[in-house]
């Protein structure tokens, strides 16, 4: 159950959604009659893949831009990314007019590269290893003086991921479940979070693919779990819990609900097909847990987060 | 330029409106910053391909059964299609709880005929042919009394085409062009229609593809022209005007633009990447037309109907 010692409070979530309203989509809440016959719940998709770069990745980051001061400001920002991050960042350091530093890959996709150069980025190049990314990321810090943003493990960034079950609940009242799909748990835990301040009736899930369980392993386990395979079509959800989101998961959610890759393909077709809208395989992954974990969902008013839709369409699972 | 002998009124237009209220989705309107960039004018999108079944269509078949008569009603609708016009009509059908009888050709696909019988309609089989389809139908007319749903050439379904339109209108306010696809006609006839009731100024344009140009050739001779080629990707977009569409597109539009296939491939692709919505290819002919012809388009703010989302996600062309 939540306690009252969150490093986050109800009205700092406030404020962060008033801040960040200017800059970001109030994105609107589909439903589909098709659907819910098909899982036999009444489903509401928070449709984030409609949000600015695709994501709601831009919440937590133009929120963190708008705690900077101006020298900050002025020294820009900067992150390592291959996916939606890069972009938000880039994106949103663009809309407040200062200066963006990216580290990316060199394997990263020449479309998303092209997107976070459209944004007008400077990206520097590294290899894919976890341990070089971090390193080059460390030297340009030095030489720009940029702020770090974090994807994730950062009490602002999860203040600002929690402002899109903020809208949800506002939007889709009397909520039995919200899900959201579980990465590195910067959406996860601001959800979760939220959800206790203002509906703490409606309970919150995570759903995570069985390849990259580590997010199911860590809330049983209470430490920080690492995967031994990262071999999933979800590849936003490949990043692991850190020490800031772990205990506002464990606080604050039910519990994780794993699915297989090919309930995240078939949910993914289900949400082209029915509701015409193009999500990424992660965002897939809520209405997946909803197909495996009947038990769990029959009858129920669910609420599910549509994280993103950037998705490369030359290499489809159908 | 519009005279006063339609034989549709802004009146019944209207009431159309109010009666298919309950029935109907009001889609939303998207726009995209990155698209405005691209095609240098600042476009709205009225996403049709969000409406019950994918496709406007469900706008003119509610409308038409909304005006039968409890007798009329008991014996039911039909129509002939294997397309977004079936499933329309199966849909409506269901709505208003009477039966639905559709022929429909043998070598549609399974997914097609699938949704059909999944709102409960009887499927009767005939060949692709044109005059099988008719004669075929004349025979479940003759059995059932059903009332026949005509998919464009019907006043009523004009009437109730139009009310997509009029929702781009009151919300998108001063549009100076407003771009249709045109296959049967029946969109481009109604939006033409409350377009120079409600919104005299803005100009209307067909939008059709090259290899079916029958719109085209037949608004500059006033003949009901054919096509001598079938070999286009929009496939919603085969049909040949008709004798009550074609006056009122003459009068009402300024011109049909016509675009090559390469155009359709990348206007689908840009609003597949850019909005993250599902259009299919007919949907994306009117922002091919804004790529083709800058010189109408540049710098003007411009309404696009998206008609619909129903594509076979194993034959994308991209």
């Amino acid at each position: 159950m939540p306690d009252n010692s969150f490093p986050i409070t109800l009205s700092d979530i406030l404020s962060a959604h008033e801040e960040i309203a200017p800059v970001i989509h109030r994105t609107p809440i589909f439903t589909s009659q098709g659907i819910n016959k098909m899982v036999n719940s009444n489903v509401f998709f928070k449709c984030e893949n409609l949000q600015h770069v695709g994501a709601f990745k831009m919440r937590g980051t133009s929120y963190t831009i708008s705690t900077l001061n101006d020298e900050q400001l002025s020294n820009g920002v900067c992150t390592h990314s291959s996916g939606n991050h890069a972009q938000a960042v880039a994106k949103c350091a663009q809309m407040y007019g200062i200066p963006a530093h990216i580290v990316m890959p060199r394997n990263a996709p020449a479309v998303k590269r092209q997107a976070v150069q459209g944004y007008g980025a400077t990206i520097y190049d590294c290899s894919a290893h976890i341990e070089d990314r971090e390193k080059t990321l460390a030297i340009v810090q030095d030489q720009t003086g940029a702020h770090f943003i974090h994807p994730y493990n950062d009490y602002r960034v999860i203040t600002g991921q929690a402002t899109a079950a903020k809208e949800l609940l506002e939007e889709a009242p009397n909520l039995n479940i919200i899900v959201a799909p579980v990465g590195g748990g910067g959406l996860l835990s601001g959800t979760g979070l939220i959800t206790s301040f203002v509906s703490p009736t409606t309970k919150v899930y995570g759903a995570e693919p069985k390849m990259v369980d580590d997010a199911f392993r860590s809330f049983h386990s209470g430490k920080l779990e690492k995967n031994t395979t990262i071999d999933t079509i979800a590849d936003g959800l490949l990043t692991l819990l850190g020490d800031k989101t772990l205990p506002i998961i464990r606080s604050t959610a039910q519990d994780i609900l794993t699915v297989s890759e090919a309930s995240i393909i078939l949910a993914m077709r289900m949400i082209w097909e029915r509701m015409k809208l193009i999500v990424e395989p992660s965002a897939a992954v809520p209405l997946a847990a909803v197909i495996t974990h009947p038990q769990v969902f029959k009858e129920q008013t669910v609420g599910i987060i549509l994280s993103g839709g950037n998705v490369d369409l030359s290499k489809l699972p159908f």
